[in-house]
């Protein structure tokens, strides 16, 4: 294959590594692996999963969920608050497949009970410090009358309490990262205490993949949802998550002109190619890629003075190191590993493998 | 049309008011009026143009000169700075259509010079100061060497000096704009009386929505090519170059989960649908868009204390002032102006008119 525009490659080998080793992992700490598939969308990608016996996985939408049970997940669970004005969808999925939903407040909840026409698993979804969505566990009142409603509903079965511990994305550490790990599990742990007399099955699910990935401590968690982990990105190696060689993504971006007067490269690869999330560079600067170049036939991996530092819709300006300038020509493939591949892959919308294969990812919204 | 999910929806009276307006303002200074088509990136949308006569246009890469091509578009500029990897593909297009393409760079130059097989017109593209991408208007001896490989291509015809002056979209007031606008086109003009006894024909090509907006002076100009104002949107209306209600584009979300703790309403809507483009709010913060509620079955703009404060992949959260939290309901729709209406949609890839017509945009990459 001759990549002539921003094109997104995957390595397969790569991200079958990364797959095992999750798997193995959850296995090993006696969990159910449901990986979150927000992060490939892609039907082709799900399969490369099956042969490490996965059978539930983790969407981030309705419309995901419609997608990957079109492809034949049937234990799929939505992380993502209950929006009841999807109630004809979810009862078309909850008709077919093994579904999971989450709630967070009393209105989706008592809205759910009374409106759903199939069973469905119900987990309650526990802000543990990430303060996005959630009940607090501090929130008694809430969490019992949220639980009643759920009781309620003769279609709802209560499944246990379920957190995105999101928070461990802007540790500043990977101690920060399980200090923030730990302290949310001490909160799942004294409610799944609280609740187990009543409902003997309950379970713990987590799901951020910094402590998916580095954390040693699972008491009574039940399952976890990481998404990340599969492809890894430079956040989660920036976190200390992963290592470069553990990234199963490039952009390949064609050089279009240079600026020697301002030590830039201008490549074809912008905001609508990458997104325009970034992590902080070593000279404090917004970084959104590293860049790779190939040279005498052999790749290589720029320090970090050569870097991804602006985009804008179509352009990117790569900053490059006086010593590197002439070693980028118009003309030439550069790849860069992406700040954040989940929202790079949605960009894309497919993927190439690095044998030339296409991979088709969930069409757009 | 019921709307239960991030739904674009553009107001087409609205957008054609815009396009209306832009096409006098060409007509009454003269100026070929290019419209870029990066903005809406739909052919149904470019229907919108011909009834003003509109017949050329811009684009943004060469797989856009595609589309549109294949829509009945016949004369197009490809603005960004010539992909010499993607020869084949222009060659193809160049064969049907009167094409435009920028170079700012002698390899290029050289490159397009010797293996274009088809006419093509050629625009120098010129740094008048946003320092992306282009020569320098003082860099004399570049600009010699562009034109003379230009002139050297026995299919290319040298058509003049084209610029985007960006900067005008970080100009902080509107005085700053007509500022910026007339440092650059000064710049143009001096260009072009130099060059004009060589070429007598030579063109001046502006393309920034915010000067094609709102300034008043165009000497020697000869195009302009703003895409953006067909629907502004909250970066526009933040540097004083729109009004609210020339903004022809809303996000449409619904209200899953509030937490009256944080004054903070959670809806379905994240970065892959907004993108994480920002304007700075009155507070200080970033700002991802501004909030419209239905109150009594009418819409009220809220006041900018109640805005989109932070995104994550599918989440959003506004934060709210106390008086209007109850204001939200879970289950509620809310409209969303955008700050960024060309990357937003981009990631939403289709929309919806106010009529619930759908209008199809190109297909990803």
């Amino acid at each position: 294959m001759k990549i002539i525009r921003p094109t997104l490659v995957v390595n397969k080998s790569v991200a079958l590594k990364n797959i095992e080793k999750m798997a193995k992992k959850a296995a090993e700490y006696n969990l159910r692996f449901r990986p979150h598939f927000k992060t490939h969308q892609s039907l082709k990608i799900g399969e490369w999963f099956r042969p490490f016996d996965v059978e539930a996985i983790t969407v981030s939408s309705v419309q995901m969920a419609e997608y990957f049970a079109g492809g034949g997940w049937n234990d799929i669970t939505v992380a993502f608050p209950l929006n009841i004005l999807e109630i004809d969808n979810i009862n078309r999925l909850a008709s077919g497949i093994k579904l999971g939903l989450l709630v967070e407040n009393t209105e989706a909840a008592t809205y759910l009970a009374k409106n759903v026409l199939f069973p469905v698993d119900v987990w309650i979804k526990i802000d543990t410090g990430n303060y996005r969505t959630g009940i607090d566990p501090h929130d008694e009142l809430l969490l019992e009358e949220v639980i009643k409603q759920v009781n309620a509903g003769k279609n709802l079965t209560f499944k246990g309490f379920l957190t995105h511990a999101g928070q461990t994305y802007s540790a500043d550490s990977t101690g920060e990262i399980f200090n923030r790990h730990f302290d949310a599990l001490l909160k799942l742990q004294s409610l799944k205490k609280k609740y187990i007399n009543q409902f003997p099955k309950i379970e713990i699910s987590i799901g951020d993949t910094p402590a998916a990935s580095i954390c040693t401590t699972f008491t009574d968690v039940d399952e976890i949802r990481p998404g990340n982990f599969v492809f890894y990105d430079l956040m989660q190696q920036n976190l200390g998550v992963c290592r470069f060689e553990d990234i199963a993504v490039r952009m390949v971006c064609p050089v279009v002109a240079k600026h020697r007067l301002r030590n830039e490269v201008v490549i074809h690869g912008g905001a609508v190619h990458f997104s325009k999330d970034s992590v902080t560079n070593v000279d404090g600067k917004a970084m959104f890629g590293r860049i790779i170049i190939t040279k005498n036939g052999k790749k290589q991996m720029l320090d970090p003075m050569n870097y991804l530092a602006k985009l804008s819709q179509e352009h990117g300006i790569i900053k490059v190191a006086q010593n590197q300038f002439d070693n980028f020509d118009v003309g030439d493939l550069v790849e860069i590993i992406p700040v954040h591949s989940c929202l790079t892959a949605n960009l894309m919308g497919h993927y190439y493998t690095t044998d030339g294969e296409l991979i088709e990812m969930m069409p757009g919204f």
